[in-house]
């Protein structure tokens, strides 16, 4: 399961009939890499959450919604490494 | 699930008995790698769409078609980094 | 799905049992990565096809066969981006 | 299956149904990527383990439990290569 | 499925109950990545194989066994591209 950071919504009217009513919103990766996952749990801009993968990411939010992507959960607290202090310095 | 452009249709007349019939698309994705997909909802070029993987590709276009990349919608409006405006200049 | 180029046949007399009749083939991708597909199309050396991964592509070349990479097509015709006329010149 | 090192327990309150009751671990792989995988073997930080992905991962820890990362095994002893001494000197 | 060479076997005492009595192996992937993967041809450091990922990797070795990389063959005879006569000289 990965660590990405929320951007915002993706605003996306013409939609497969399995993702018509879920709220999608575009995250980044770490090396900035974008995704797009579906997200229950109300995630905001700025939050850091883990994202479920594959079949499993299914099976979160309801079989019937047909995503590869989904919000497992947002994290309490996240540093990234830049953000982290140097335990050497 | 990705954000990738649809740069044109993918002719291909030899293939798998599962894939007949349907529209193959050739998409770009954000660093230069392409991809094919099966697009249900009329993709023209140059439209930007988020694509579904995995099993959750051959539900969104229906389970006999072999794919495991789908076109899962069009998105509205889509700005790549390098055209948005720098929010600090 | 994946573009990529049949480079040659894998010859591979030790397998697991749910591969010893199929044809493998080595294909290499557009950054210079391999992989090894089940081919049931007969694509030739110097063919570019598309490949379907996941539990799909098994699907494709029927389900006993336990694979993990197809071929899907056999393109018409493919321009890899050095081969393309830069439009600009 | 990966190689990773465990890193920390990731404290994250807000989790979809299928993931409360577990333990989520931050791993690091050889390249310096991040994953956040389920621990159902105690795993502390510093062990090296290896992973499992995609629905075996959630055969691994219980098949109600919605994840696409598993710690499969904490490896006994583990070099890095920058660790392992070089044969030709 | 990717092409690995197999460096040794992997000694790992405490493992999930899925994958208790298999064999792993650490191959070596052509960018020097590395994976565990479980083998059940008997593969021996050096050997060149093909890998097997996704729910296909449990079929290839037995459903009950939660891996998500088996060894699907061993190949009889491979050239790196560093190894292989450059055709131009």
């Amino acid at each position: 399961m990965e660590i990405m950071q929320v951007e915002r919504a993706l605003v996306c009217s013409r939609r497969i009939p399995g993702l018509e009513s879920v709220s999608l919103r575009v995250l980044r990766g770490a090396r900035g890499t974008r995704a797009v996952a579906v997200d229950t749990l109300g995630a905001r801009p700025g939050n850091w959450v883990f994202t479920i993968s594959g079949s499993a990411a299914r099976h979160a939010v309801g079989k019937s919604i047909l995503t590869d992507l989904s919000i497992g959960g947002i994290i309490d607290h996240w540093e990234t490494d830049a953000a982290r202090p140097d335990p050497r310095s």
